[in-house]
């Protein structure tokens, strides 16, 4: 096709206007737990009184639902979208963190990402300056980005999300800023994830496509915008795909005998629920061989990468509070726990 | 290629496991809502005690997480999944009305399609000479199908959902047999669907495509398996796009100023939030122009055709009575309201 560009298969208007449009019609489409504040900000439709610590989060638009589908009653207070797959600017992130200090704090929650922590240095910079009482977690979880001695080399994948929603209970739950930490933190250092990936996904700006795979290749170990993994394999059944998959993540989490997981298979677009439950079923079965406790489930499409075909698994090592926290109600357009 | 097959980028174990494998992960991921009982029903994994009405749907899997997403408290109460786009046999169907049965009668819901209407009609037969105490609602809003005066040439797409959410919510109230079909007849018989399809799906089960769209193409009025819709068009703008569904559906539905809508937007796999919350704006915003009141929204993957890029869009004119079962609380594991 020499230098004819395809038409992209998305429905869109112009491409510069697309991460505004989408907020304003994710806006428009759940009133009453989300409205759009300041600039671009995504915010609860009823902000909790003051004495509540604050949950904030940023990161690049083009994963939705994440992260910004998660805001509402027992989870995020504040979201600062930054362009299709870039972090926002440092300007944005500050004034979410000032509006999210009700007067008890607020938990900044990074994803570890090139863009997205270097705007979180300059903002914990600002917020050391004037004095506001914040305190970043950054997650940190990609087994496939390096040893865990190492966490730097780990990107921030869809473990983001527990991690999330236990911090959001916590905060709902009137603990302390502290707490509220050491809660999220002991999420954090205790989850592993891994990518897998079968096609790859348009970049909605560029209309290129973020990688490439043959038609009858996978790949484990990719991050969450194509970023390359342990290289290329034939395809592997579901069952192969699964034991793969959680035999590295049980390893690296060192997890033993009579231990509690939470295990979350996340879709990352074109990937179905169908296939989705055989993966769960497998691992599920392995984890009962291993006398692993398999004490909580989630399958579902939560941080995307566009249509690409492929999906995270993530086990988060779960003790009583962490799963009291993971089972706390929550009300957000993405989540809703009753 | 000529006739060299080429690896489905799925990720299934043997086809002929797939639907009995897809419902063992289900069942085994959300534990506390569903479990399988019988020759694979899908059932509430606490059934409500006697005296409320049962409700009960039909549908081939491959769809997911249609129907059997919709389990649970408030929605349906037992579904049967048939095998991939296929409807179950009416053994099983039957086997879930009596399931179903507890002593309040039994709303079946079974959307337009010919082997799931076929099966019904059998089942129906099978409830008369047994005497069970159950009523049927079909549901066929697919205005590409043909005229609005005939029903059966219209085919039942996502419209289900908000009459199973509706239904459900009557009978979990305790309404009796009559007033809960009475309330999901009146949301079937006030909307309208129309799908937009811009790449097809694989078959998980014959690896072949669905149907055939070109690079730079799109097309109005597809069915839920890829049926031939109004023919192929340039890919248009999504604004352009919503305009063009919308005005069809609005004018299907004659549906006038001061009316109240829910409008459902239903992505079909591979179409990404972010694009439907574009669409959802612009719907919202010509709404707004002609004076019709946006009542309420959705934006999700409800009823999905594998990896298909696409969506449906459907209004259901509201009244008093669904906007308080559309709003009552529900418990399923693809679909929870507080």
């Amino acid at each position: 096709m020499r230098g004819i560009a395809m038409a992209m298969k998305k429905f869109i208007n112009k491409r510069e206007d697309l991460v505004k449009e989408l907020l304003e019609g994710y806006a428009l489409a759940f009133p009453r737990k989300v409205r759009l504040a300041g600039s671009n900000l995504v915010v609860r439709a009823r902000p909790k009184a003051a004495g509540k610590v604050g949950v904030v989060t940023l990161g690049g638009s083009g994963h939705e639902p994440a992260l910004s589908g998660f805001v509402g009653e027992g989870m995020l207070d504040v979201s600062v979208p930054g362009e299709i797959f870039a972090a926002p600017g440092p300007p944005r992130v500050f004034e979410a963190l000032k509006t999210a200090d009700r007067g008890a704090g607020v938990l900044f929650i990074v994803l570890n990402h090139a863009g997205d922590v270097m705007a979180a240095k300059v903002v914990m910079e600002m917020v050391k300056k004037q004095g506001l009482n914040v305190k970043m977690v950054l997650t940190h979880e990609d087994i496939a980005g390096g040893p865990r001695d190492k966490p730097d080399s780990r990107r921030g994948l869809v473990g983001c999300v527990p991690v999330m929603k236990i911090a959001g209970a916590a905060a709902e739950a009137g603990r302390p800023l502290d707490e509220c930490l050491a809660a999220a933190e002991r999420a954090s250092e205790n989850m592993a994830t891994l990518a897998v990936a079968m096609s790859p996904a348009t970049h909605p700006s560029t209309g290129q496509a973020l990688f490439a795979l043959a038609d009858d290749e996978m790949e484990i170990g990719l991050g969450q915008h194509g970023e390359p993994g342990t290289g290329s394999m034939k395809i592997k059944t579901a069952d192969e795909t699964a034991d793969a998959m959680l035999g590295r993540l049980l390893a690296d989490l060192r997890v033993n005998r009579g231990e509690q997981l939470l295990v979350l298979l996340n879709g990352a677009g074109a990937t179905t629920l169908m296939e989705l439950f055989v993966v769960y079923r497998r691992a599920a079965r392995v984890l009962k061989e291993k006398g692993i406790v398999l004490a909580r489930g989630a399958v579902d499409e939560f941080l995307t990468v566009q249509e690409m075909a492929g999906f995270q698994m993530c086990i988060v090592r779960m003790d009583d509070d962490l799963l009291k926290l993971w089972d706390a109600p929550c009300d957000t357009p993405y989540l809703v726990v009753r």
